[in-house]
């Protein structure tokens, strides 16, 4: 085990290093290029904003050679994916610029699992999903060099790991599984964030703007997306269940948890990151 | 006069149906897939979640042969139609799915106008507007077959009416006239649904988010599309009207609007429920 | 000096015009189409419905010949520009409405830039963007015409008045530099606007939110853009300045901003609002 594995094994340190990456975003302000679908761009924007970075909604191809060197990190979603847009996000993943991918409902059509595939060719920094896009991407992905062979039908977090690991080191990318309990790895090491609450799930695009905040992570630690991920979820989650404390449904929730995201402080953050490195 | 229609003379019939499909909904949480306008992607999928309901919003060409045929349910809605969303609607419409039509100012143009009319001939089950929208659409696809003639300048629902009926028995559609009072009608039978707080006018896309609604509760009860609309309009207005009371002005009441249809029981729904079955 | 700008030094003037507008557009309802970006379509309808406007989002270049006459005002925002939609933007421009523009991010790329001087020779009504869009704007499209030289690294809005001065001298546009103090000049007179609160910068497409309500400012009173600009963005900033008392966070502020344009009166419009003639 090296000195950082040895670190990582004390929860405390992920307290710390959760509130520094968070106060460099406070202090950096990254710029994050969102090409995002439809539904997310407000509630992602608003999560970058909370969060002290600056997002930037920029999607034209006739834009993306110019204004994405210039960002700190780019943040790529395919929930309302069209032909027209595919190009720019293909562009954008190529400008040399750390970024991350949301495989939203990767196995929607063969068309949206041939452009995630595309996209991970590309070589994202993180990927973000739930059980079932990191199960159906990685069983298109990886089964062809490996057995390993996904199981669709299953949603728990937990079930992906296996898979989420392979595809880590397939593709190179740190992936990340959401769920009750959120796993992040590179192929190698597995860490669980625990942050969060169910009611998160009945707000719209919830998972599309965690995934913008750990581009805003990526941008401020651009040398260790495992870190940067797994404290965005958390960060993320901690504002949720920061949030519920106040509301009485999803509406409020989505309210409260912008608010408590913008509002986090040093001693709520150290006492109440739940990361923990996996045996 | 049949035993259906004896039963639904009964208020208290209407309220136990009207928790019936809610409860179906939170039940089978139905996937519906939503080709709407710009503004209304989130309130729509967030009324959706808050309902129990899976919303999809996927619009590509290239998705819908592949994806439709997997959904409960289908929602179109052309606030703000293009020329290349088009094809995507009419195909989703053609799907085989039970679908339902927003036909948002279809007088703005001729080209939205025949694209209503377009879409009206792939025989949506449910069509829903203001009083303005189904006087324009009746009077252009019902004026060929019949002497009826639609007033534009009339703007209450009961001044629909007319058109409402004639609209439903040219097109085989559920007509659904918004207003201070739903009336919704298959040409023959007219329920007219009450509950609702004007203050719902002052937000934008409310009328598109119980649209969607009407689609999540046909999902479910695809055989009877006039109570299934009925019962949506009646449980987004009643929730409304719940969160009305903890409201100061629109987007509070947006807020507490969603946190309320989540949080809705039996008693309340069976006991506020306003429908009638009009003479 | 003239009357008007004898009665413009009277700070009490300007409150009783800004409730006096105010009462115009709830009274008139004016019909403002908007060709606006993607993130800020919700924001942008709810602001105009919560000040009693009645907003239109319509971008197809099918709609807008039959469409934009029909309008009391266009509003038309570069903040996600693409190819597909720069057309429609131009005709609704050119259709002989009063119209409004938002360059957001003007500088962000060259086919940004030199959209915006395409529209900006289709003669805005008003120009509204932050002290980097108007300094990017003027270098470009006054430079050639006399000595000024903008500074794109200053971003106080003090710092882009004279840029502001040229670019009004230059296209006949109103200008207004969002800031601490918004700045508004048609090139001779200035007019300062103090109302607002810093936090609304951490709301996203605030600033697209009040440029739409400048639209329907100019709507109700097309002959004086600089008083209905000034007017629109004081009032929209007093809104959130009461936002403010009751939220703890940007996404609160968000609501109660809405809520309290929408409850405004007169009292406290003609008290709190705070312009003032530049000397």
């Amino acid at each position: 085990m090296d000195d950082g594995a040895k670190e990582q094994r004390d929860p405390a340190w992920w307290g710390r290093r959760a509130w520094s990456l968070l106060s460099a975003v406070r202090a950096q302000a990254p710029l994050v290029q969102c090409i995002t679908n439809l539904v997310s761009m407000d509630i992602a924007a608003n999560a970058l904003l909370a969060a002290g970075a600056s997002p930037a909604m920029v999607h034209s191809l006739r834009e993306v050679p110019e204004f994405t060197p210039r960002c700190d990190a780019v943040y790529v979603n395919v929930g309302t994916l069209s032909e027209d847009w595919l190009p720019s996000m293909c562009a954008a993943a190529s400008a040399g610029r750390p970024w991350v991918l949301d495989p939203v409902a990767a196995a929607a059509s063969g068309f949206r699992m041939e452009a995630c595939l595309e996209l991970l060719a590309l070589r994202p920094a993180v990927v973000r999903g739930n059980a079932s896009e990191i199960l159906a991407l990685a069983d298109r992905s990886v089964a062809a060099a490996s057995n390993f062979k996904g199981a669709d039908s299953s949603h728990e977090s937990v079930d992906a790991l296996e898979a989420a690991k392979a595809l880590a080191l397939s593709s190179g990318a740190v992936i990340a599984v959401s769920g009750a309990v959120d796993f992040i790895t590179n192929g190698e090491q597995v860490v669980g964030a625990s942050n969060g609450v169910p009611m998160m799930q009945k707000i719209t695009a919830t998972g599309c703007a965690v995934t913008a905040l750990i581009a805003a992570f990526v941008a401020v630690e651009p040398s260790d997306a495992l870190v940067g991920a797994a404290c965005a979820l958390s960060i993320f989650g901690l504002a949720g269940e920061i949030g519920m404390e106040s509301s009485k449904g999803p509406a409020s929730l989505r309210m409260h948890l912008i608010d408590a995201l913008y509002c986090l402080n040093e001693e709520t953050v150290t006492s109440r990151v739940r990361i923990a490195l996996q045996p």
